[in-house]
């Protein structure tokens, strides 16, 4: 019998969940000095939470399963649902704006391939109950300073910035069909990813003419604000928009990470519950997939039982991530570390070796010890293998605390040490 | 349209999730200043891994689902069978002993009842290639740091320690014949739920007879070594067992935490593949379900197709451990808090609130503000909801920072405040 995991999924062996609990360790420490609070859902909710009005980009990758009862479940393929599900339930006790995050653990059905895995964790951050531009600007900012303190300059990543409800103005500019627009956005947001040949030939089998493919193609490609505002000369209904996204970079030039974005129209995000400004972070390169991408959703509350409050947030993958700070180096050492490694100079001294153990981590010291008597000379080799910073050897009364850096050696009285283990000799 | 989250799953809103954080960073620090490294396993598996060898109790409680490719999978119920696939997979490449630990998400289909939930999170410690019994005194010794970690004494709780060695050759010493064992096993197991009348029952209906049930009752009530050691008088074969335990409870004394522990062989766990020691953590008046339990398992990895290498080890859940926590006031005020709340003195000083935010949130320190333009006294009540340690009010280029706790302030220019922000008046 040979087991095996599932493919697509991964095993976190110790080297690999350092890596994974330092990229969640500094999502988390981020979301708080962001003021955000973090929440989480359980990993599997009712079916028809996901399948509602998600689109169908996640209603073909669950994982569903029904229960002795007969109910209809699945694991969570994302968290949004839940969240609008939790905050609808409280909708009148919470204060707003509501500032939460969360580092689910997803699942989805789909093909395993690089940077695409069945099974990942993924930060959220989301603010709900603020109408306005600022929010998008803040969330747009947490997901960069997390980028900046795990190491990767504006010069390694971007954030590329569209917008759904000018989109769709340009579709109505360029006389689409509104009947044709979940299509139309749906093969809009395929776009970056095909040729122009293929981008044609999909975009008429949605009903888009040629002309249209070839407007809505102008207004994707304006690369800054002059151009968008001359797109739409004399279409006051797209003001607000406008504005709006101006306002956006403005903020996010005034705080700081202005370097970190850029305007591009050809973002319209997947999912079909997106309203407002939409945003992909990519590798400068753009030789991954998407590291994080987000944006307003303003009417899931609404849709999933609550009232029409509005929202905006954005997802970013572990997986991705991952490979982007290891391409560029930025994963530091994080081999493990202990303080003391307790080491006997004979055997009948094992229960002073569990005795100095048990002191040191009673008193918070990280203290690890050998379970089979050795030679001192195997034990201090044990000592380094598991990355001690000093080594304490028994020698009845007496202890010498050895540093294993410098290797410079210090006797004690053992009765004094467990007094105060974190002598001098400890600091140095 | 009403969605509900599923029975017997839990929504964890930042309230709750300040006690989950709270008592999983309890639990990794524990670990790691014990030596420990963290692991991780995928929360799907292949079904047959978890049907193999883990006993019926397990088999019946799981969430299987078949996917798009037909493979039967199933969300795990308890990470062991996978940490000995993960073992099994690298053990000529792992040095021994391999001392890891993990918290993972488990979900079990059982009907939710107090302390019994259907998705709970689930503390492991295990060591795996050390025969010694010293390896299962450390982790008992590791429970027991953790639990007197977040306060709980030996007065609060308590480790009750069995053997099943010693139970098995209780069962050959009545004539119990071996192809009873496990039946006997389980039945045991439930007997310190059970009254004497409903245990007598269920025992005869496994095939035990009056004078077995009283004989093997009679070894189960035994309160210390020395009744054992006559129990098992002239029966040499036991001698190594007996020995184990002796020097088990020598150790835990040695280390400091003899007081929590107690010798109990009613503990026999319910899980099939339990090999030596055993054992439960319960509170002092056994009101709540176990808060942990554990023990030797010398054949899972083989079992799962690896060699024969000794492990031990326990899982300790959080719903059992937060209603003892909660039950004996030891959780701390866990409100949030932020070093910052960045105020404006009149709306057109918006820029420089985000430009100082930004500042903040780059130097390390967490920071927030308020969306909507509002008078002073209302951005003041909002420091103060936030649980902000300081308010910064924004007067064109100078700053007052306002300590929220004693209510001192002092003012500053900006670009002074901005190079460096932790002045004195910070540190106060």
């Amino acid at each position: 019998m040979d087991y095996k995991g599932v493919k697509g999924t991964r095993d976190f062996y110790p080297d690999e969940m350092r890596v994974r609990n330092w990229i969640a360790d500094a999502w988390r420490r981020v979301s708080l000095r962001n003021g955000f609070q973090e929440y989480d859902s359980p990993i599997f909710e009712y079916l028809d939470l996901f399948t509602a009005k998600s689109g169908q980009e996640i209603a073909g990758q669950l994982f569903s399963f029904t229960d002795r009862g007969g109910r209809q479940l699945a694991i969570r393929p994302e968290i949004t649902p839940s969240l609008a599900r939790m905050v609808n339930a409280k909708i009148n006790a919470l204060p707003r704006p509501i500032k939460w995050f969360s580092v689910p653990r997803l699942c989805r059905a789909e093909n395993p391939q690089r940077g695409r895995l069945r099974e990942f964790f993924q930060w959220n951050i989301d603010v709900i109950g603020a109408d306005t531009v600022l929010a998008d600007a803040e969330c747009i900012y947490v997901a960069i300073d997390a980028l900046r303190e795990m190491g990767l300059s504006a010069a390694d990543v971007c954030v590329r910035i569209g917008s759904r409800p000018l989109t769709i103005a340009a579709l109505r500019a360029a006389e689409v069909p509104a009947a044709l627009t979940d299509a139309a956005l749906a093969v809009l947001d395929k776009r970056p990813k095909l040729s122009d040949e293929a981008f044609s030939q999909l975009a008429g089998d949605a009903g888009l003419t040629a002309g249209q493919i070839a407007a809505v193609g102008r207004f994707q490609d304006a690369s800054d604000m002059d151009e968008i505002r001359s797109y739409f000369e004399g279409r006051e209904e797209v003001k607000a928009h406008l504005d709006d996204l101006a306002e956006l970079f403005a903020a996010l030039e005034t705080m700081g990470v202005g370097d970190y974005c850029t305007l591009d129209l050809r973002v319209v995000r997947g999912l079909a519950y997106y309203t407002g400004v939409v945003y992909e972070v990519f590798d400068r390169s753009q030789s991954l997939r998407a590291v994080a991408g987000g944006g307003r959703y303003d009417n899931l509350l609404e849709v999933l039982g609550g009232p029409k409050v509005g929202a905006t947030g954005f997802g970013m993958g572990d997986v991705v991530l991952g490979l982007l700070l290891a391409e560029k180096g930025k994963l530091p050492d994080l081999s493990p570390r202990i303080d003391y490694f307790v080491i006997e100079s004979e055997q009948s001294l094992r229960p002073k070796v569990l005795e100095v153990v048990g002191a040191l981590r009673q008193a918070g010291l990280s203290a690890d010890f050998n379970y089979r008597p050795q030679a001192i000379g195997k034990q201090l080799k044990a000592a380094n293998r598991r990355g001690a910073k000093m080594a304490v050897i028994i020698r009845a009364d007496v202890v010498s605390i050895k540093d294993l850096a410098s290797g410079t050696q210090q006797d004690r009285a053992l009765d004094e040490f467990l007094k105060s283990p974190t002598g001098a000799e400890h600091m140095a």
